[in-house]
């Protein structure tokens, strides 16, 4: 396989018509660049900033729609599960289970996910290093799963910012794993006052290139009709009219280094 | 009150004899000194580096020997829980529930552990700022429940260290909260290619006198007959033997503020 | 000597009555704490963040102001000096050179300063560790000066904070030298887009509580009668009024940690 | 012009021989591949972590040596210098004037630079973010010259690290300036025990493909025929054998992005 892949969709199950809409125009432009897609949203959103954000439609309602959407338009999909009792349960809708980074330490949550069977993909906490990273490989290979995937999504950085170390992208492909870059989330600014996590949008292209240029195997990049809109982390996704411009330079990208 | 109070403990709860040895030698310690005391040991440790670290004699004996400190000898006791689901079983053995610092912004954790109507002591994510912990104050509150402390116990700085920022304690009494240093865990020194967190027990001291000069409401500080056989954390632990020489000084520098 | 001792004044000479206001009343109160007092003006601001920014009445003239002083009050006294060839010019007018905290590696200027004989005290760069700060120590006694100071002045914490890691204290106190808080620096706010580094002057007790608590030998106060006019570093230094009741407060930390 | 340039050298005039070598080398690489080279190396080193590291061969020695590498090889050349009175002096020698990270901030050498009129390339502070070095810019600037450069070298990320920040190249290249990406420096581990700065040379080709794809307008990389022996960075130059490999693949790189 010589394209990266890509793991995108509106940060949460908003509604039917959105998770449509967006898989519908992704999988398009995905097709035609010939990369591979898995659709990618969260059907609960566990660890706002602040407790009256929008936290999702219900479990069954969200990993529902994730399912048809993946049936719909014959696309693998992902979401992110927080407790270990959710892993079996979200494993019944989704072929990719996502570890928030905040939980990638969490031993149970690591086992019941690989347990299922299904890939696990887990991103790296803001407080970890990329060799570090190794640890949670090996707790999941020694629950019987080999189907790995590690994320970089940017490491704590003072208070309010984040910085994306690119060392990070070789450092844990060498744990023997695909290794992709959550553009969006490294993006976020952390520690507002507000309670909303802000973002820099205008960078996803700078973080995209680097990663593509130094390897990665995939992106994760959140999209949206229309971010100023969106019920969670808008300050942060791609505007989805803007998605297939930034696919076709990373295409050329990576046809320069392989 | 005048004092601060003491959490303190082994890490973990190793064998009966030991939580009985160390609860005996502290509680004697802080009857002497004025000092309000609070038995902590964790009956599980969920988030270990490595899956290979121990990690506990099994839930309902860790938490039956923490009972049995605190009904031993009058103290009040405290562990952490790692998922909602444990909040209700551990509320029916300690008296302060404490919310490790990686799980700090889990919605589902926070609300469960209010609900039990215990105090829940909150630890500072290494990757957040104290002023933003107001929204894990704000999440407790809206469940119900006012018996809120928070604790520092440093925040990332690069990959394989941590710093103390003292401005988060007056940053987190701002919450209206009493505020805890975590002495032992703010000297970790995460990312460590053995998968042993390594420290610095030589600052202990430096770290708790910088907390009580600047208006620390408590300290908390693993200690142990003998860290260097410690099953967890040995390399941060205070001895023992060296905890009421350190607690005489800090009496000293409390009363000198107050 | 059992106090601490205090290097204070106003960051810039700005006027003869400027200066010679502070130093009276400083030395006023330093005399009833039995707190060694210090004189310090800068006579050049070298390194202002905006060209645009006030630097200094004249070489001469604020040197001689700053000597002035010293004579005037039987103070003694430093400036900070920014390139080799003002040490020895520098040296005719104050007791102690300090060295910036971003020119702390520069070897010509930190041996011009030793070959003065007169006392050296170098600012631990933002960049740099306290123990690291030996070579700095070193480059010193080998031009065959042994009197030196460290000051710690905050470590770079993403771009636009500083945070103080208390570790230096002791950690620069293995170096054989006495140690100083540079209470007004450490609470920089740098890389504003104002080109105004801002500060957060409440953090001043904060930061000097937890100086002198660990064991520091000195503090460094910048004051002023009326900081919101002052012509450098006005976000963050002491009010002049308010630093007696601080000074109170410190002596009494201080008494009750020796 | 499509290619972007190099600037590459050792990283100190060691002797004749070895500038010679290098130059040789690199020229003819370089003209091969089109890209536009400046040869580089430094005279003195004026901020090495220890007294005892080797500093040059003599001020006018080196400079000489460089200015005859560029003669012979019709380069244009750069060196950088440390204190103002060296800025006239070195333009004699060489095209590109070079300010070190650490005295990115003093004005009085910034000016000295600026007034040689020769280009000025300004390397960011490991303690300051790209938007802030718009000062670095406008002093340069308001001394009548506006030849300049900015180089990227890395951030201060805790203690014995440094992390790329690729967000600042574009934020670099919004002050209307070309911005390199020193590889060779960013690759520094600062605050070693040894006093000696270590490096990660492998990761030479990352930090360079990303700076490539986030569009530098120039890398810098200091080279020598065998980095063990070199006196001055060797742990972080490219052994000179590689460098055409490298560039070779950021060439391709570069293609696909314009």
């Amino acid at each position: 396989e010589k394209s990266f892949f890509l793991i995108a969709g509106p940060c949460v199950v908003e509604s039917e018509e959105l998770v449509m809409e967006v898989a519908d125009k992704v999988s398009g432009i995905c097709k035609n660049l010939g990369i591979p897609y898995v659709f990618k949203a969260s059907y609960r959103k566990a660890n706002r900033t602040s407790a009256s954000s929008f936290t999702g439609l219900g479990d069954e309602t969200g990993l529902a729609l994730v399912k048809k959407v993946g049936e719909t338009y014959k696309l693998p999909t992902t979401s992110d599960i927080h407790a270990h009792e959710e892993a079996a349960e979200a494993a019944k809708y989704v072929d990719i289970l996502q570890i928030p980074a905040f939980l990638c330490r969490q031993t149970d949550l690591l086992v019941a996910a690989a347990e299922t069977g299904k890939i696990v993909n887990v991103k790296k906490g803001q407080f970890l290093s990329g060799p570090s990273m190794k640890f949670a490989v090996e707790k999941i290979k020694n629950a019987g799963n080999n189907k790995i995937i590690l994320t970089e999504r940017g490491t704590t950085f003072g208070y309010q910012d984040l910085v994306v170390d690119y060392r990070n992208i070789p450092w844990m492909q060498a744990h023997q794993t695909p290794v992709v870059m959550d553009v969006t989330h490294s993006l976020q600014q952390p520690n507002q006052t507000s309670g909303v996590t802000g973002g820099n949008p205008q960078l996803i292209s700078t973080i995209a290139k680097a990663a593509i240029a130094t390897g990665a195997d995939g992106l994760f990049i959140e999209t949206h009709p229309n971010p100023a809109v969106a019920l969670s982390d808008g300050a942060n996704m791609l505007k989805l009219d803007l998605l297939g411009g930034l696919l076709e330079q990373l295409v050329k990208l990576r046809a320069a280094i392989v």
